[in-house]
């Protein structure tokens, strides 16, 4: 949105425009996305199994992701001394949500599908934003004519659920759903903990198709570093993010809490480092549900998170 | 749970004891439901069009419910001068909900209209909490082998949609599929305003499939004994209560509030009028979702108003 | 935003996609105005006197816009049997917001000023969503070079301060301040109550500037019809609401609520009257503070009004 | 607090200085009361039997009533063309606080009745800010030296528990402990509805002990002169004021909202009248719980209640 | 409640079915109970020197505990790799609340200490939910015929304030009062911090009686297991766990709170030493108060919390 | 408020009471201060970016203030061993607002200098509660006739934009104001993070004008000693804290909140060290917005740190 940005000038304040994510440009056709980075919207929560209301978490992202919009200078962070996200070398677009269907789960799916592989055909970074944990399924199988991609999954649950009462595509099986692709490598599943909808032979299927698994407290034992060595390197990434990986304390707006988890620079130097060590190339970010988050904080979180690992992504990709 | 009540030496305010529908007893075994009454949660929302949230309306209702359990000695209501569910006449029970399964939503409205026809079979009125308002679909259903009935719905929509992109049973489609039905003789729908799902050609259909439909400001001119007098008399009633039929004002805790709607005596006027007009062989109350109702509200007239009507259905019957 | 639209083969329910008014399309450019109808946010709230926060209200006003975005086929009203806002016929956009700069009152109303003027040079009906209620200021001033208006306000205060500690443009002045302009040829001042900033002597100037001064229990006393039949036949209206003049039980959200205010369907009869009365030429929508809002009820409510209003001004211009 | 007052040289909105109640002057020497009117907070809650938190009441009513101080030149009433409240006319004062102590009952209402018997011996009109009804009993109590009283109840619920397990001074008796008082000569009961701690002894009781009990639509039948026609002229009032007599759309947060209530006006009018008829002596504002009231909305109507209700009562005194 | 449950053939998700604690059966009849484990609330908040609020406690516990209830496996933790409740070792009960009389502190405590009573009798170990934390007092009473206990405290407050305005059992008073008891041999009070209630005489009086007294940065600084070295080994542990002792971050929905708390895992792990170095005969957590608690995050915490000591007690009591 | 106080015989809970800071006089007459500290309120926010509502900090913090107003005895900490504020040794005021002007940034900034100069005249410690950083200007003004002040800044942003279309004045503006003025020797920047709105360019400023900016990470990584050695020994400080130097974690109540920032212990040992190692002269506490602190936790927090390092600054000097 060129012109009402700052560069047309404005002075283009952050509570000031329309809620696109960033306040980058919309666009609507999707034959025509020429960017770097694509952001999807996947605003679907049929899949979860407590509290509803992740299909708000889209809008209410995009919403907290103008605060960091004052970037028309690029989002210089003086610890780093690095201008992340400089206008004039990285171009970000909007691409509104998918299409979903209510009582319909395989043809909402289908269409977060539809809108990750037009992204990718465009050579743009797919960005989705969930909607509860299960939009991961069709992520993950718009990659299946991609190079084979290592699944890194921040979260405080394994969703490891192979079949339960026939549901194969709640949030609490993506994981599963992605350890059977041919062009998934592995996983690395980090920040788990606590009892959840995985009972132990889930667990113990994760570790027999190759998941290495591993508690918050885990990775504060070992350091980040430590946890990145575990990672292959080199590989093509593909990140996935349940908010719920973090602490409850700064992410209350979430279906499923569960305490003790991650803070908020553990989770940005381990993406940080994950950037340097490899290639992300595609992420999503689920399970933000506004309506348990009175103050905001949870979408700021969520937008702020985003925000620094797309421009760490791009940065590192090329220095 | 008769040892725990006033009448077991207890003084058992309100906020004390385990959340059954107004501390009625809890029945597990659906083969042994032996009452007048069984309340029947529906705690399913895959069929909402915007905000979801109505899965955790039966237990906010519930919890509601407890501040009109102070009647150990019936419920008293001095300007009828009539002890309404007094606990020697009547019998009610609470048998918990029906089992929801995520992602699948004809499996979800299975297990609905299986609790249903438990219940009938038992010889009880079903009284069902939803969940957003495709609940109706199978409690509905659950009415095929029983005498005919006529529906009275009163709502803020008219959900009267046939098919659209593949859904038939969201909540913006139970009117039509009852209207379906062999053994439904007939649509009141009472309440309707503004624009909704449900577009030009549904209103065409519903007139056709011969409902008669009413707005709030119809009602309120005519008044209520007119609005009764529409209404086949004699018949055997299924009533089903949206709450976005009352006004905002009393019931924002619901996912598409509608401006204009009805007050509390309204309604319970026109329930009180149809309890003595015929005979309410069922009904459902759906679509509060407890995440837009900070204060409780919503869930403090769904109680109280479901209270009433059991009170006057049950007593009309036998006054 | 056509493609993602129903027509495009999506099935675009209201939680879906990009907040605009109502999910029509945004302009960016605003010399490329082609409409009938431009709705322009202007997220100012220096001028309020108790509680701050109304510069959210263009957002969340849009937001719960989507919810009456089900209108592919136009909004049909089954009391009116009409159908209003009919794509075929309308054309509606958004064209974002004024740009507001921090401490600098005279600033921040001069972009206002410059988006109205923008919207009048294309010959689109401006509709403004504030802000506080100082926002009107700008906006009457934008008017100078069109034909005469009368202003209409339905509002709780008279917003009749001359200067007070020489504060001319805060949220007590617009009425005064519109009062004084030769364009302006008269005020009716609607649902005034109780007591605010503006003293006696302000009631007593308003009376000597000409100005017709109804409170909610007059109106309701005389009727629609009669007060309608006070305001000046056959003009051209400027139509300035404050959300306050609504009662806090559907409009909390607001910075000075005010107890015993007008209901939905009295604001709405009284505006579709107003529209068949004479032409309605601009309006705002002021006051609404979402921070005071947890339910998103007043939202909904200026939503509700807003498309309601924009359908029946545009429906009795070319009945 | 003069100085720092509009008539010191300042602005002195309502958000800016000090919660007293209106921004009158504190009085913390009890045994220096000089005025018409005297505020006094009861801050007491274990007398509830569902939700509490009214002991917060007192600190959010007179947050709320600084909304309407900026009555520097008086309240002035356009639709009554009266100025109330005029400052060279009235002097209020605010007391502070009964002090109240935890787990205490008998103390914190002895408490209560002190300030109350101060504030009288001080010639000065009684205004106390609950807390629960509870707090009724001790106000009453220290009447006991003065000329006998009719006590005026606005309230949804009889209050009119006799004793129950040894609970005679808990929020469902004070009705019952007034009418036993040889100083209270009868008592007129307005608003009340639906079941309640109050069974049908009770009202049985209550009638035999002269009360006459009304409902919201016996009120509404018979209008607000008819209403008042039924209480004592020329009698000594004593006015209790329970929050939840008003509609839980405007006073939702209480501790036992009742559906069905009265809305603004008609209490107003009601009170107005009641001035009219004879010497307001004494009143209490009970139940506003503000942890229910997340848009502060009860409070203001507390707060707004009662400077109304006061400016009418020394108005009508000297008119 | 067995035939509802997974094992009865339904998948009985979380946000299905009543809120029994943990949907352990419900067991009316307080003479039949026949378990590990029974749980009690005591929702009695008179006690409270701030907020109020606490008696919504049990309520908002029990249905936080629903999230955990998975369990049908029991619940596996992958990181102890033990699988803790297994459902064919171990039995739970909720045996409902105590019976709570408004306005009279003394029976309410009497009735708490009687359900103790009741479980202690039956062999169980008792876990009690506040309620605010003066039902400690009760708890410990009912101790009084079994062997000695030590009482080991988490909380941010001292609570040792002997008598105050003739209070003696209010909320800053239970470790005064246990350190009286014969039975006590003496407390372990972790976690105190800030000023509070307790003024420094109550410092030096519980260290005369014989009080360890640590800090959340006493503890952090010398270590879980250097901190579990302070407490006498092998004895019967009482448990009283004030949620106020975790950080305001995670337990915001509390009376009092005070920043500087502890976090999840230190708790969870001095407990878990804790069963380890002796018996927990019996337990409560109190001081939750849902009104403060808009997100549902401290009641998650707190039956987090409960699940996994509950759990933790019962392994190691037979590893 | 010594009569109403614990001294006068009362138990004076922190719910009972007028909420003047702390519960310390209210001195209305600014030219009769005589306290070792005097607060004022400075409610103005029309200098933030993104969410307004900071006018309201100074009425919750005073509320939440009454927490701690147990200290009739002083505020022992068992940590220290010392007890702060003990009322034999040390004055408090509360000396209200400063005037605040609706549109109109200049005088309202006047007004707080004003109420700042007449606190330092009186030779009391200026502690001042925003309101947005922007009212750090005048407060810094009113110290151009002292001693050279050292600035030291605990924030989450920089605030060190110089001009942007005009604003001189707005709430990223002040450090670099204090950076011109001839009577600031420096500034300590901590707790510095993330992107906002000052650019590279700021940065680049602020290390040009002396100052040393640390973060979150860089304080945690060097530790509070050392972090202290690198502020000027023996200086006189002016502290400066913006609530969102804090974690979103406990200070979610502000208006742009930024993820991985401050604890409280970490705040508040930095603050004990600089008063150790100099003499803080004045301070001001900002940006709280009660709006987005839903559970009451910032203003718990900001009324904590308050307290407790005006009892150590207090203290230090004369140990």
């Amino acid at each position: 949105m060129a012109k009402q940005g700052y560069e047309g000038g404005r002075l283009n304040l952050p509570f000031v425009g329309i809620c696109t994510f960033g306040k980058y440009p919309y666009v609507e056709d999707w034959d025509a996305i020429d960017a770097d980075v694509a952001v999807l919207g996947a605003p679907f929560d049929f899949g979860c199994q407590w509290r509803s209301g992740a299909r708000m978490g889209p809008r209410a992202i995009r919403e907290a992701s103008t605060l960091f919009s004052f970037g028309h200078a690029g989002a210089y962070d003086f610890e780093d001394d690095i201008t992340y996200l400089d206008p004039a070398k990285v171009t970000i677009v909007d691409i509104g949500d998918a299409d979903i269907v209510h009582t319909d789960t395989l043809k909402s799916h289908a269409n977060i599908e539809y809108g990750v592989r037009k992204i990718l055909k465009a050579g743009a970074l797919p960005v989705v934003i969930g909607g509860d944990h299960s939009v991961n399924i069709p992520c993950i199988n718009a990659f299946d004519d991609q190079d084979p991609i290592h699944v890194v999954q921040i979260d405080a649950h394994l969703d490891f659920v192979d079949v339960r009462h026939g549901v194969r595509f709640g949030h609490g099986n993506p994981m599963r759903r992605a350890a059977e692709k041919p062009h998934v490598t592995g996983l690395t599943q980090i920040g788990i903990r606590n009892v959840s909808s995985t009972a132990k032979d889930g667990y113990d299927a994760a570790r027999a198709m190759g998941s290495d698994i591993q508690s918050v407290r885990h990775v504060r034992r070992m350091g980040i570093d430590a946890m990145l060595s575990r990672i292959p390197e080199g590989a093509r990434y593909y990140l996935t993010v349940d908010i719920d990986a973090f602490d409850p304390s700064i992410a209350p707006g979430t279906g499923t809490p569960s305490h003790g988890g991650f803070l908020y620079y553990e989770v940005l130097e381990l993406i940080d480092g994950l950037a340097r060590r490899g290639e992300i190339v595609g992420m999503d970010l689920v399970e933000v549900a506004p309506d348990y988050d009175p103050t905001g904080g949870t979408s700021v979180l969520a937008a702020q998170l985003l925000m620094n690992t797309i421009g760490r992504v791009l940065h590192h990709r090329n220095p």
